[in-house]
């Protein structure tokens, strides 16, 4: 009764995509809303994917000479404003702090919706001369932006985030730190997420409120819907100006440094969702696990069943796994949906026949293979089985992705795909605004990057049929 | 000329104790003051002893069952005053947001100076069955008391912490977790930070605002005052009361749960720096050095000294401790004194004689020992001068603190005693509010904690002669 209840509670994908998320988020137990509108409660199993996905972007971060800092989280109304289309960008979504301790302030402050104007701020002391850049920082932090729609990982009024900040001489290093950053967040999400990204550029319409360009990583969710997973951001020297930054160059004139900025969220595990889940719950990738095996076992109360189990799990902790005993008073078939519904990679079954016959049942989340092992080739095949499944994910994630991408020609096949599939549609573009605007307003799609692997689709533009300079990724997005 | 002028512009601690610290802070590049009033920059330096501390903080946390979790960063005005101590505690000391977007909210919100409202709202959707506890959660986040002095580390408008918040069936398990967490917190600042504490429990005066009982660890700084370096709260059941939370027990009746918090912050950092720190800057005990070794290549330019200091590098990262090599074009005197200033427990310096005779030199920071030591040996002496250096640190500050704490029998000799030396003073007191305010106004001298470890100094109270209850740690403090 209970196995059952448990998995009927879930919305089938196919049915209602938005409910199966809310459902697989609420069951997977990964977090919670408050009192407190639009924002959420971050829950231990959905905090513990966070913390793996901090501690492996931070260890690539590192790898690459970024230093963490840490800066407030108050930003003074006139510093916000200093660059123009920065505030333009993020003043209607901020919150203001008006009252500290029982007086009102002098000056009303904004809790960060991002921190490049904190950031411009503390590089003014900090950088005078050639000698002082670069400066390659980053912080993890939580932001604010005063969002009207919120969904749980996706938007959310508060949500946790890195964001990188950098400072260099010249307009070329700027560049290809931007760059760099933008590669390492699509090898991460390729190697630890198992999600395939497109790399490439934002249109001037979709770029950050107050850069020269804007790099993006685009993943497709199952309902073929694109998530926008991780930006990076080449100021050029427009934010230095605004805030008179400048420093004293070898040749001993003063210049204008180079900024970037780059960032990720915890939007990365709504895609994690939305990627790999299914009809049984979350599907997690190994390496973002909190839990990698789960071990169930069958008749626990029999003699040696358990202690079997407590022995397994501590080879299996001994090599460096995540490894759990499910040893709760609930029956095994309870067991297996929570542990599907909770996304854990692998799970093994061992009971006193098992036990006799010197095995135990291996079971796989991400395919639903089932298969005995011999008990002393556990620790092994789990150690084979971690990579492989990863692996696995990731080409099953990229066939599906591949599966749901299109190409149009002509606005009329352009139309037509959006109207009867969901997906990534690759079409030609003018790179004329006013082509943009009308895609959007009359199919919804907005342009989800130029892709650094250009393609030649067709020589005119899929709205106006002028010729074409661009090709686009186009999409419906989160 | 140069490293004169460094180690010039540091205060002697003996000269002005609270410039002293100041400049280290400043010289240490550890954090920068903002534009936005109260508030600081954590830089790298500083940022980098926080994460050390978290990390095995963290892990100490997760041993003994703790998750994490994450709330939101705002209270809304009407949470906030559920509980009545606990308002009247923090609200004259609270940011508020009143503005979202650009419409005025209906309901203030406060920028959470402390998060147990919101567990307990939280907690209240959670827990509805002894088998929903314990919860032992702790979330690792920022917090914001609008302070009207502020100094790096100490007292800040925002700083960081963590604050773990649990839920237990009885009042005896959540005064264990309450005892737990401090022991967890006496341990690692002993053995992680080198800092002896005082164990002991807050008089009713100084508890924290709601709670039914606080614990606290008491340090002793360099100059002989004290600082409140971590709390462990037990409320009993008085939130789950204000927040209505109640559970169904085995015997199927209602009972309210009861519930504990605790915390540390950044101001960890601040201890580090008094504790340790001397006229010639920072001492970093390794374990939270975020560089252990400094290498220091003399004659740099002469043949084969950097790439065997590059050797040398390599050999110790590969054993994995967190080495430099310090390669920029300052002289050797002013990296010694750069090296000094930023606390590296071990500097490694090697020039071309040294290699000559296959040796190299090793300083210790902690004590200023300086010997040779054969290349091929390097990584072997560092892998036991390590732990050695944090013994040898974490003696020498508990010589310190016991050589500055002192006994009172009477008032005269307790007045004296603050008059004339500075430090803790173990005296009686006979639990009433009356004595401790008295001692508070003629001597500016709290009571820091009842010690777990009771003595017998005398038979009455050292302020009113009547029968004394208790013997108190007394001191200034920070």
């Amino acid at each position: 009764m209970a196995d059952k209840k448990m998995v009927e509670a879930i919305t089938s994908m196919e049915e209602d995509f938005a409910q199966w998320y809310t459902d697989v988020v609420k069951k997977a137990d990964l977090c919670d809303y408050t009192s407190v509108k639009g924002c959420m409660v971050f829950k231990p199993a959905g905090y513990a994917i966070w913390e793996l996905i901090q501690k492996q972007m931070d260890a690539r971060f590192k790898e690459t000479g970024v230093e963490n800092v840490y800066l407030p989280m108050f930003i003074p109304e006139s510093l916000l404003e200093k660059e123009k289309d920065h505030v333009e960008g993020f003043a209607p979504e901020v919150a203001w702090v008006t009252q500290g301790g029982l007086q009102p302030l002098t000056e009303k402050m904004c809790v960060r919706p991002t921190s490049e104007t904190l950031f411009c701020d503390f590089y003014k002391n900090e950088v005078h001369s050639y000698r002082d850049l670069p400066k390659v920082y980053n912080q993890w932090c939580s932001v604010v932006r005063w969002e009207k729609e919120t969904r749980p990982f996706l938007r959310s009024r508060e949500f946790l985030w890195q964001e990188g900040h950098t400072i260099h001489a010249t307009a070329e290093e700027a560049e290809a730190r931007t760059i760099q950053m933008l590669d390492v967040y699509a090898d991460f999400c390729e190697q630890v997420l198992a999600m395939p990204v497109v790399k490439g550029r934002k249109t001037d319409k979709e770029k950050f409120a107050g850069a020269e360009a804007t790099y993006t990583i685009e993943a497709l969710m199952h309902d073929g819907k694109a998530l926008q997973s991780g930006t990076s951001h080449n100021f050029g020297d427009g934010f230095a100006k605004a805030f008179d930054i400048q420093y004293t160059d070898k040749d001993n004139t003063l210049k204008y440094p180079h900024q970037t900025s780059w960032g990720t969220t915890t939007r990365l595990i709504g895609a994690i969702i939305m990627v790999h889940g299914d009809n049984s719950g979350l599907k997690l990738p190994p390496l973002v696990a909190p839990t990698q095996v789960m071990i169930i076992p069958i008749r626990q109360n029999a003699d040696g069943v358990l202690d079997k189990a407590y022995e397994i799990r501590a080879e299996l902790l001994e090599k460096g796994f995540r490894v759990k005993v499910d040893d709760s008073d609930k029956s095994p078939g309870w067991k297996f949906a929570e542990c599907e519904m909770r996304g854990v990679p692998i799970r093994i079954e061992i009971g006193p026949k098992d036990i006799e016959n010197g095995t135990a049942i291996i079971a796989r989340r991400d395919n639903g293979e089932k298969f005995e092992c011999a008990i002393k080739d556990l620790a092994a095949k789990v150690e084979e089985l971690i990579p492989t499944i990863q692996k696995d994910m990731l080409d099953a994630a990229r066939a599906r992705r591949d599966s749901q991408t299109f190409e149009a020609k002509t606005w009329e096949e352009f139309k037509k795909t959006f109207d009867e599939k969901s997906g990534f549609v690759k079409a030609m573009w003018c790179e004329n605004r006013e082509c943009e605007d009308k895609i959007k307003e009359e199919l919804a799609v907005t342009s989800r990057c130029m892709p650094f692997d250009q393609e030649h689709i067709a020589d005119t533009c899929v709205c106006c049929g002028k010729p074409a300079k661009k090709m686009v990724y186009w999409g419906r997005a989160y």
